[in-house]
């Protein structure tokens, strides 16, 4: 049995759970779900996942879990000592302050604004602006962050990080110029390569 | 020492941290901050959390963490056995599930609702109807959770109920009316009496 992870390709949310997977060496199955196409809206989708988001895994018991970063934790937790989640306490608690961070003040800014044009294809001027606004001081923030650290927390790749380049790298797509953020630039090309991606 | 919570008292995020305290018995100071007022912006308080937002909380060794649910994690590991934090790892899981969607889902609706009204004294048609949209389908997703269970993980409070009853017992702040949610309605009685808040 292996996981089965219901996931729309484009979706960095959906990605982060199968970079978990690759990293950690956990089997699994990818079930395309078309968020456009409305199939997380079904009566089938809605049983197994009421929020009617994606990602949703089905773990190899049956058993389902919803929430990109609580599906990278549960996982990451059952790969015990494999990394992604720091021993230290301290370290730990910065880590669940990215993670919520990510969903709270990133996502909802620069994931909103990509899937708005790149998906929806809305003319920019027709979004808020303050997606924008919010968008660059996310931006602004994780490069202050990483002015001074090769990594958002500690000296190693965490979920943090995971969950921060999902969105990140993809920027552009959303109306986001790296350019400005030369430190998120090189953190977003050091993360793809210690998962192989990009 | 004890720790610092930096909060508003009239915010349900910070209020979760020092419902946690007090379940847990850590010894805390409540620092009043002024969220309308402008004093998460100021350049004394983004010097201690560059996210601009309260609750922030200074602990006893002078390190800073955010980000509401991420502290109740972190003080809630720190007690070890006490409870909140379920020991299976599948019900932990759900726990971070909530507690993700709670940030995603609810807050960004009932908590936005609530504040708008109730602290920018908007009128309630000037704010986007989907607000609206938004809260009622998170309130209907834990009427259907709460319908066959009087917690939402397990058979005990944990703190995916801590996190979901502080706007959940304000909702009628924000224009949401619990008479329609019944088992939520329970609920919030029973994690308040559980809390002994209320």
């Amino acid at each position: 049995m292996s996981i089965l992870i219901y996931g729309d390709h484009r979706s960095g949310n959906c990605l982060k759970v199968r970079w978990v997977c690759e990293r950690l060496g956990l089997p699994f199955r990818w079930i395309e779900v078309d968020v456009t196409a409305g199939e997380t809206r079904t009566p089938s989708f809605l049983a197994m996942n009421p929020a009617g988001q994606v990602p949703a895994v089905e773990l190899e018991d049956g058993r389902i879990l919803a929430q990109s970063n609580g599906i990278m934790l549960h996982l990451a937790e059952r790969a015990g000592a494999a990394g992604l989640i720091p021993e230290d306490p301290y370290a730990r608690a910065k880590m669940y302050e990215w993670l919520f961070w990510e969903q709270y003040s990133h996502e909802t800014a620069i994931a909103v604004a990509r899937f708005q044009l790149a998906y929806l294809n809305k003319p920019r001027e027709s979004l808020d602006p303050r997606l924008f606004e919010r968008g660059e001081a996310a931006l602004g923030r994780m490069e202050q962050a990483l002015a001074t650290a090769d990594w958002l927390v500690g000296d190693g790749l965490t979920l943090a990080d995971v969950a921060l380049v999902a969105y990140t790298r993809v920027a552009h797509e959303g109306g986001f110029d790296l350019a400005g953020y030369p430190a998120v630039k090189a953190w977003v090309a050091r993360v793809e390569r210690e998962l192989g991606i990009g």
